[in-house]
This record gives C-alpha cells, sequence and structure tokens, in this order.
C-alpha cells in the first residue's frame, strides 16, 4: 500500500478540534485530488481519509482507575464470556439453515450467513448502536447516543466510576448488543433462502441492522416507551426474533414460494440435505443461548444462573413436547421437528427467562414446541414457503414467549416472587401489555421492511434469482462454486 | 391456547400449605371433569393442573443477599462455564457416534443424542436430581433431598450464607449435575447403536438418568458408603462413564451384534459414513471435557487449571499412544483409533484429574490409549457388537482411570503430595478401595439394567428392530427420512 | 498390567536428592533386565522408570496461601476459559483445512490436526515451555526455564505471592502458551496438505514445537532481544502465524505442487470437497480468536473486551473488503474468499489488537482483506502450491499485521493514547522495528525449517507421498480408510 507522505500533517491534534463537518470535506477533497479511479487507488484513500478525521488516534486522556473490583472484573468477565457464546451462534444458525435447505443451495447459505454477521457487525457499529442507545429522542441529530455522533466513535473511556460501580466497559456492551443484531439479521435469510439474490439481501441486512432494529430495539432496552409502559422482553423474544422474522416474512411474501414447494396448492417436502450439520448447528444454538439469555442480566450475580436453568428446562420442554406431538400426528419423530422443537422452547423463554418459575419455564418451551409443530403446518397451509420453519420458531413462539409473561409469569427470580400473570393471580395488565408490544414490533417491521425490500427491488430489478438459477441451484449462480464437488448427487 | 378462568383460585398460597397428596388429586380431578380427550385439549391441561399446584409461583421469600464477594461470583461463574462445556459434550457424541456409523442410521442417531439430552434433563429435574443428593437414605420418603420432594421442586433460594461463604447457587449445582446425567444415557446410544428401536432406547434412557444413575451416583458425590470408604473419583470414571458403558453393554448383549458385523464368527470392519464430523466430535468433546473434569472442582481455585492440564496431557498420552500402538499392530494409523485413543485418555484421567501428578497423568492416558486399542479387539473377540468402541473407551478405561489412583495417584493437586498408590508408597489400601467401587458400579447397572432392558422388552415386543428395517436403515425405520437425500449412495 | 513389586523402593525422596543422570541409568537398568522384548514389556517400563525418577510424586511442599482475592481468581479464570477457546481453534483449523480440501484427502487432513495438538503439547511441555520461558540465554544448559530441567518437570507450585498479586498459576501459564504452540503447527499442515507422508509430517511438528517455535517466541515474550527493541507483536500475528507460514512455504517448496495444480505452468482451480464444515471452521476460529487475541493480555482487566472488539471488527473488515473485492476482480463472491478475508482480517489484527484504535482494526482487517486476495493470486502465481492458502492468511497478513502497528498504531487501549505509526505522528522508529522483527522471524524460521524438513527428507527417503497414492488419495494409502465410504464419489 502507498501512502502520500504529507497526510499525516492532515490529522487533527483531536477529534474535538475538527468540526463534524470537516472530516467528509477532507475525505471528498482528497478523492478529488486522486487521478486514477481504479478501486484499488480509491481504496487507499480509505485510511488516509480516516486519518484526515483523526480516528486512528482518538484524543480523549483516560483516567487513573481505582483497584479493579470483584462485581466490576466479574460482570466484564462473564458479559465478554456471553458474547462469544452469542457470537456463535452464528455457527449454530449457518449449520441449521444449510443442513435444512438442499445442497444445491448450501454455499450461498453459508456464505449469507457468514458475510452479514461481518456486515451487521460494521453497520451496528456505524450507526445501529448509537439510534438504538441515543440519550434522548436521539438528540437533535438523529444518531447521538452512547456511541456519539455515528456509532463508529463510540467512546470506549473507562472511567473511574465504572469500576467503583462494577459496570460493563462500553467495549463489551457495544459487542454484546453487536452480536444480538447479528442474530436478527440470520434470522431473516433463514425465511428467504433457496431464492433470494446474494446482494440484495446483504443491502437488506444491511438496513435490518443499521436502522429498523435498533430503533425497534430502543423502544424497551434504551428505556423507549414500550419499556415505560412495564413491556417484559429479557432477552429478545420480541425484540429480536419476533422482528427477525417479520422482517423475514415480509421478505418469502415478496420473493414467493420456491419453484416445486407447491404442487396444485399443495404444500410439498421439500428435505434438507444433511441432517448432521443441522443438528450439529442446533446443539450450537442451545450452548449459543446461554450467552443469550443469561448475559443479558447485564452482570454477573445470583440470577443468571438462574436464567440458565429456565433456558435449559425450556429446551428439554419444547423438544419433549414437538417430538411427542409430531409423533402423534404423523407417526414418526422427525429429526427438525426436534430440531425445531428445541429452537421454539429456546425461543419461547427468551422473553420470559427473568420472569417464569422453573416449571413455568418447562411448560412455556412445551407449549412453544406444540406451537411450533401447528405454526409450520399452518405456514405451508397460508401458501407461503418458509424453507427451515424460521417464522414458526423465531416469529409465532417469539409472540408466544412474549405472551406468556402475562399468562403466567412472575416478578423476578427469587423464589415467592408474585404472580404478574393472568392466571396467577397478577391481573390482565401485564398480558395487555405484552400483546401491545407483540403488536406494535410487527408492525413496526412489517411497515418498514416492506419498504425497505421493495425498495431493493426496485432499484436492482427484484430480489429473487431466476427460474433457471434457481433450479440449478443457487451456488453456481451466485457464487460460481458447488459445496461438495467431489460427491454424486441423488437423481 | 384456551385456559378455563376460574383456575386460579385453584392455586394454593403455598407449596407447603398444601398437602403433597393434594396435587395430583387435584390433576386427576381436573382431567376427569374433561369432556374431550383429545390430545390437545388433555395437554393444555397440564398448565392449568400445574397453577393448581402453584408451581408457576412457588412461596419462599428470599432474603436480602449481602454484596457478592470475589469467591461467590468466580465460583458460580465458573461453574456456569464449565456446565455449558458439559452441555456441549451432547455435540461432540452425537457426531462421534453419527461419523463413526453409517449413513443410513445418521438421523436416527442424531436424534437419539438430540432427544435423550433434553429428556434426562427433564427426568433429572423431577426425580434423578433429588434422589443422587437426598439427605439420608433418602429420608424416609424415597426421593427428598437437596431437591424436596420430587426434584422439580428443588428450592432455588440462595440464601446470604451462601454468599457468605462463596457457595455455588442451586440452581448452578443443579444444571452441572444434569448435565453429568446425561452424558451417561448419551454413552449407551453408542453401544445400542444402529439396531435399538428408537421410543424403547428412550425410555430406558428416562429409567437411567431418573433412577439408576441418580443412585450409583449418591454412593460417592452424595457422602455415601464409597465415599466413606475413602473411594477416589474426581469426576467420574466410574459413576458417569462405566455406570453408562454398563448400561449400554447390557443392551448391546441383548440386542445381538448388527447384521453383517460377524461372518463365521469373525467380526468384519462396519467403516463410518462421515469421518469429518467425527473428528470435529472428537475436538468438541475435548473442549468440553474442561467442563467435565476441571468443572469438578465445584468451585473457581487456583486447582482448577491444575486439573485442566492433567486432563490435556491424559488426552495427548492417549492420542500418541493409541496412534503408535495402532499403527505398530495395524500397518497405518487409522483415524478412528486417534479419535478413541483421545477418549480412552481423557477417560483413564477424568478420575484421577485431581490425584495424579501431571506425568502420572500423561502415562495413564497413554496406558489408556494402548487399552482402547487391546479392548476394541477384546470386544470383538468377545462377539459383542459396540459400533463406536463405546464399551472400550467408557467401560474399560473407565475401570483403568479408576484403578490407576490405586497405582501412581497422589493425595490432592498441591506439589509434594503424599503418594497413595501402591507403586508409589501408599499401600494397597487404595487399590483394594477403588477396585472395589468398579465392581459394585458394574454389579449394580448391570443387574439393574438387565431388568430395565427386559422389562422394557417385554412390554413393546423387543427392543430391536427388524431385519428388514435394519437392512434399509433406521433412518427410514424410525423417522421416515434421510440424513443426506441430494447425494447419491456408494454401491 | 503387571507390575515388579520391589519398584517403589527405587522412588528417591524427592527429584533435588536424585542426580539428573541418576534417572536415565535407572531406566536403563531396569529395561536390561527384562526378558522379554516385546513392546507391551517395554511400554510396562515407561510408568516403572517415572516412578524411579519420582515423577508421580515430585516433594516440593505447597505453601499455606492467602484467601483467593479478586484479581487472581478473574485472571486464572478468564486464562482458562481464554485457552479452551485457543484449543478449540484446532477443531477450526482441522474443519477449514479438510472443507478446502479434496475428499480422497480428508481422513489425512482430520488424522494430521487431531495428532499434532496432541503431540505439540507434548513436545512443548517436554521441551518447548522451558526453552521459550527460559531465564538466561537458558542458563547455562540449554533448557532450564520456568519449566526447571526439561518442561515436564516444570513447577506447578502456587506461591502466596502469586495470589496477592493476582498472577497466573503456572498451569495455566504453561496451558495457554501450549496451545499457541499447537496453533503454528497447525498452520503447516495446510501448506503441504494433499501430498506430505503422515509420519514425516509428524516428526517435523515435533521439531517445529519443540525447538524452532520456542526459541522465536522467546525472542519477544520472555524479554529477548526483540522484546528489548520495542517490537510489538500483542498475541502472535508474527511469532505464531508468520512462523507457521513460513514454516510450511519451506514445506510447500521443497515437497513442490500437487498432481494438476499447474497445467502448463498455469495455476488450475482444486476446489475444496466440503464447504459446509469450512464456513463451520471460519467461524470456530473466529470465535477461537477471542481467547487467542484477548487472552494475550495475561490478565482480565478493562483492556480484554477492548481486545475483543478491535478483533471483532478487523474480522468484520476482512471479510467485508475481501468479499467486494474478489467480487469485482472475478464477478462473483466466492465463499473461499470470504472465509479467507475473515482469517485474514483476523490474522492482521493479532499483533496490534492491543496498539490499534477501532477504526485503525477495522482498517487494517480490511486491508488485510485485499491484501488476502492478490495474495492467493501471487501465490499461485509464483508457481507455489498452497492448497488452503495459508502462507497468504498467515503469512501475508501475519506480516501485514505486524507491519500496521507502525503505520497508524497507537501506544495502548486508552482512548487518546498516544501515535506510534509513521502515519499517526509517531515517526518511522516503531514502523523500522516491526520490518526488523518480519525479516528476523522469516529468515530464523526458513533457515531452520529448511534444515528440518531437508533432515527429515533424506532420513525417511522423501517427505512426499507416491504419485500412485496421491492419486487415490492419501486416505488409502496413508491409513487404509476413506472419510465417507458410503457415499458415492463425482464422476
Amino acid at each position: 500500500m502507498t501512502v502520500a507522505s504529507p497526510v499525516s500533517r492532515l490529522r487533527p491534534k483531536s477529534l474535538q478540534e475538527a468540526s463534524l463537518l470537516e472530516g467528509p470535506q477532507l475525505l471528498l477533497r482528497k478523492m478529488r485530488g486522486m487521478s486514477s479511479n481504479r478501486s484499488l487507488t480509491w481504496l487507499a484513500c480509505v485510511p488516509i481519509a480516516l486519518l484526515g478525521l483523526g480516528l486512528f488516534n482518538l484524543s480523549a486522556r483516560a483516567a487513573e482507575l481505582p483497584e479493579l473490583n470483584a462485581a466490576f472484573l466479574a460482570n466484564n468477565l462473564w458479559l465478554l464470556v456471553a458474547t462469544i457464546l452469542v457470537i456463535f451462534m452464528n455457527a449454530g444458525f449457518a449449520m441449521v439453515e444449510a443442513g435444512m435447505c438442499r445442497q444445491k443451495n448450501a454455499v450461498n447459505i453459508l456464505a449469507k450467513n457468514l458475510f452479514v454477521f461481518a456486515l451487521a457487525v460494521t453497520a451496528y457499529w456505524f450507526i445501529g448502536y448509537s439510534l438504538m442507545y441515543g440519550n434522548a429522542f436521539w438528540d437533535g441529530i438523529l444518531y447521538y447516543g452512547k456511541g456519539g455522533a455515528l456509532g463508529l466513535f463510540f467512546d470506549a473511556t473507562v472511567t473511574p466510576d465504572m469500576v467503583k460501580d462494577g459496570s460493563l466497559v462500553p467495549t463489551v456492551d457495544f459487542l454484546f448488543q453487536a452480536a444480538f443484531a447479528g442474530t436478527a439479521a440470520t434470522i431473516v435469510s433463514g425465511l428467504v433462502a433457496e431464492r433470494v439474490k446474494f446482494g440484495e439481501f446483504v443491502i437488506f441486512s444491511l438496513i435490518l441492522t443499521a436502522f429498523i432494529y435498533p430503533i425497534a430495539g430502543s423502544w424497551k432496552w434504551n428505556g423507549g416507551w414500550l419499556d415505560g409502559l412495564g413491556f417484559i422482553d429479557f432477552a429478545g423474544s420480541s425484540l429480536v426474533h419476533s422482528v427477525g422474522a417479520w422482517a423475514g416474512l415480509v421478505g418469502a411474501l415478496l420473493l414467493g414460494p420456491r419453484i416445486g414447494k407447491f404442487v396444485n396448492g399443495k404444500a410439498q417436502a421439500i428435505p434438507g440435505h444433511n441432517m448432521s450439520i443441522a443438528t450439529l448447528g442446533a446443539l450450537i444454538l442451545w450452548i449459543g443461548w446461554y450467552g443469550f439469555n443469561p448475559g443479558s442480566e447485564l452482570a454477573m450475580d445470583q440470577y443468571v444462573p438462574y436464567v440458565a436453568v429456565t433456558t435449559t428446562l425450556a429446551a428439554a420442554g419444547g423438544a419433549i413436547a414437538a417430538t411427542i406431538f409430531s409423533t402423534l400426528t404423523s407417526g414418526k419423530p422427525d429429526l427438525t421437528m426436534i430440531i425445531n422443537g428445541i429452537l421454539a422452547g429456546l425461543v419461547s423463554v427468551t422473553a420470559g427467562c427473568g420472569n417464569l418459575t422453573m416449571v413455568g419455564a418447562w411448560v412455556a418451551g412445551a407449549v412453544g414446541g406444540i406451537i411450533v409443530v401447528f405454526a409450520v403446518a399452518a405456514v405451508d397451509a397460508a401458501g407461503i414457503d418458509d424453507p427451515v420453519g424460521a417464522f414458526s420458531v423465531h416469529g409465532v413462539c417469539g409472540i408466544w414467549g412474549t405472551l406468556v409473561i402475562g399468562l403466567w409469569g412472575v416478578d423476578g427470580m427469587d423464589p415467592g416472587a408474585a404472580g404478574i400473570g393472568l392466571l396467577n393471580g397478577g391481573g390482565i395488565t401485564q398480558l395487555g401489555v405484552q400483546a401491545l408490544g407483540c403488536a406494535a414490533y410487527a408492525i413496526w417491521t412489517l411497515v418498514t421492511c416492506w419498504i425497505a425490500w421493495s425498495v431493493i427491488g426496485a432499484m436492482f430489478g427484484g430480489i429473487r434469482v431466476t427460474e433457471a438459477e434457481e433450479i440449478e441451484g443457487l451456488d453456481i449462480g451466485e457464487h460460481g462454486m458447488e459445496a461438495y464437488p467431489d460427491f454424486a448427487s441423488a437423481k
């Protein structure tokens, strides 16, 4: 990489000294000065321009910190571990989705899942994080919260007060939230699988993680209006899972079903190509959820293992109920239903993992496991093609998991916490608020995603691959390669 | 889900106020009142009945806790991480077993592993946990230990004393133990693979994790008679691994060998279908063992990394010895023997990971790696069909790992700890106690499992699939699906 | 195992009492006394001889420890978790390499990766650890550092001062370093894949992890001459990744390209056989890197999550840049390029993860992502066959990651840290030192590995399999088995 030598003097001493407009102007001025328009030269501008913005050397000085105390160490250590587990869920989603789809589209699904997480982290860092955790109704300028103007300027300074209070440091807080944003995008992937164009899906993911998800998230997790009403969603059954599912549903509706999915209006089974990796993916997701749910306590305390237990019991309940129920209805225990039962149980407890008794969690998961069997059939009956059952798992069970708090939720994780549900003496208020939250997330996501998918489709000549490409497989069409070139295909 | 409105008044104010018999009576009364017998309606009764039992709102009030100290935070955080690692071992077992069996049975194996963990957690929660950690010879009533009457009532209350003493909270203790119970059940799966009926295996697993394993476990880990004699089994070479292996051996003997395994009394190699996932599984098990062994310290202290080192060295020793030894005997390094060598090393150090020097651990693992090569041949020679070598790994090396403490074990993990083995000055007592423990676990498990498998077989018309189903593959017969439908099969 | 009874009296009271020469003499005397020369009998000598050396019972007494404080607990807990994550990277490397190579060599690649980690741990324990962390220019005798004479005697004693100072205990320090040694060996595996003989590769790995890597590592991480010059390599872009890559490059050059890689001097694409496991491997490596980089802080403090963020952003930057750039140059987003872009980003930030701003890290990763696309083409153009792009990822990006600190690095992780790079006001000194370090590692590794590979080749009749074996596949030739025997091969 060649770098012009006098650049470093362009670097302002501190960000504060440079006006916010000066940065982009410097960038443009530099770009105009370039004689060549080859992409490499342009790319070389990026670090130079960032130097101009002083971004390689932000100037706020860190204060001396007091000795790191037990709470500070444990909280930050636990959240880092939880974040790593949530990031590992990307592997789980990739394996479940790829395994449950056909061989000819495996590369496409793997590429989507892999690339979208990289993109989601970047988009959430640039924009989403400050949008989601902005201070007021976004501080005059739209995005200006924890993250300063534009997320990428978020202030990583660790203050003495943070240490004294045992607070999370800004970096681990950001990374945990960024991993969640990635999850929402990954759920979409399942609903639009085997027919969406790669580039168009990528652009949608960018919009989702930069704007749609963060604004929705701020309603609850940044103390927004839903939080003010008393809405409960501990780890995101609604915020993350249902938002991802609604976003994907719009995509699935606009795309239409895969060729061959419906014959004379009747849904056909299109079996996945690799049950080994799908099962592995389910188990990776299971352990990843121990970051997702217990991590949402945002601290290490006596409640964290409690959340791990409710999460486990719900997964177990979901698996058992879905297996029994699908065996009763279809005669044999279907492995994809065991997988979906586990995931349904996990999603069903994601909102209430801190507001259900252990028994309540197991039953919530079990009901989720039954719901998912019905939901898969209902989605088929509605003529919607959801290749891996993502709407049934993340959408329907996301709603169920949000509502169940209003049925038999309790007020916290200590034994003897008061009932807040309709069925255990808490009245109907909580159920109403939970339902309102579900509706709000559905409407917001449906409307914004309809616009987003439609605009993308209009700009790029549709979001669906050609019929010929779909039949041949997206791996060849979108990526020019095969997932398993050394193996002979069946038929 | 429709719920009858007047149910909530059935909820007693506290569990203590309701007699233990009243609960089931309420349940039966409700069920008799139902007019429809469709399964959905019945299932809807479950949460309602549980409300009747007050299980969505146990009433013991939690006390105010003192500030969480470093030991409390570190101990609980570490145990939670260890638990997650042990749960991840399910993915390892599933991949090793599926990869080492044939393609036509992959769905069945994956389904068994996935479902059985969900079931084991539930069964252990309902019954096993309080049975295993009951206070006395089970407090008059059989199951009445840490978990109150029936495990699912186990008291999750965190007391001020727990915080002061840095104790594990009950939830993380339960979850860690439940994950261990799941491991025992998973080991069985390997021994009965490719010929056992799905439903019958599931019922056996339920009995194993609810009754057989917990009672065996209490002998040592709940301060039972073996513990009183000074028996050492730090993380369960005998308690978990040999129990699982004996339970599976009975199944394998009752099932008989797979079709084609023995031709004219000579064992035939039946190669596994997917070495990639088998290898991945071995590596997942390796890291999962860092939860299994170091987690068994049940606290975070200076000894935890020591156990991680002995565990690592034994795995390394096992891999190296098994590879060299199988190359010497068969001419080429067999990948399945490298995998089994690693697992043999890990099992061989599971009992003694806190009672062996580092050199002692490496050698114990290496001897285990050699033993497993012999044992696989011996099992074949005995006409027993153990498809993935589970008895050799978990049974034979489980015993070896228990005995080695009596050969060159030391009294703790500090350098300079006194020798307690026959060969390092500790006399023969420890070796005798270790041998007694091995025998006790063998007898208990063989007897109870023979009864359990036999009763299940008698009730459901045998535990083995039909010859036609076995030849076609259990995936079609038991589950109506294929693991890799897009790939052409060899032949 | 039969053991002669009077052996235990041969055990000296302490190692210190026995002269270092006495041990091997005892061993020889015992061996000479054996009447049978069958391998089993010989193997039985090993534990007996070790007893003779007192290795099952080292005698230094541990002191009473003060109460374990928060820093001690958090530091050791975090390092143990980080170590487990680094060890998990073995699964990632195995899956990426196996997936990107052909089906007929899958067993060989899996066996290499699995076995070499076991071997690396053992070799590093015996020799490497004390060589790398020796006190002076190796204390008169060559290997005599932290680990005492020969690494396997390393002193695991936890002293009261360690507890007071919150130091890492020796066991976790050893295990973390051993996992790093294993990584270096694994990188080599990729460069020599699909044509190297199994045994010869194993011997090379032994030499690498016992001697070549530890000596190179001591230059920086044991306060050696490069550290004295101010060379920065936080987690090992140069020390681990470039050393592994240079070592492999020598192997690749001596082996020559695979049959069919170059036709009339033009490089041919040889597609990998399993993109599902390759993608899984990349995601496992991603999360494993959270042990590799943040773990290299060697403590739990406010900087650890910062390192996790720079690591994440670089991976994201690498993925995005490589994907865009490879799409621009070849028309379609290639999944292997997304994978290599992620890995390139991760390697590019490994040296500077504690010396780059967040923006600086993202850009460093992105530049790495572009570099890797060029590098893969350049390696092909140079007529070198690097089957999985390991030299491009670990070698070229390892150098880039080392150099970028000299371009826009900063002096630490606090916001406002002073620039130390050429482009952000730090002058040219750091860049010069970084370049010197890169050159030193290149020269050392190239020279020593050339000797090692050549000697091995000379001793064992070459390091490459026969042409017939290569065409048939190394799985049959080296291991006598297939990875996927139930599947039909293409063509």
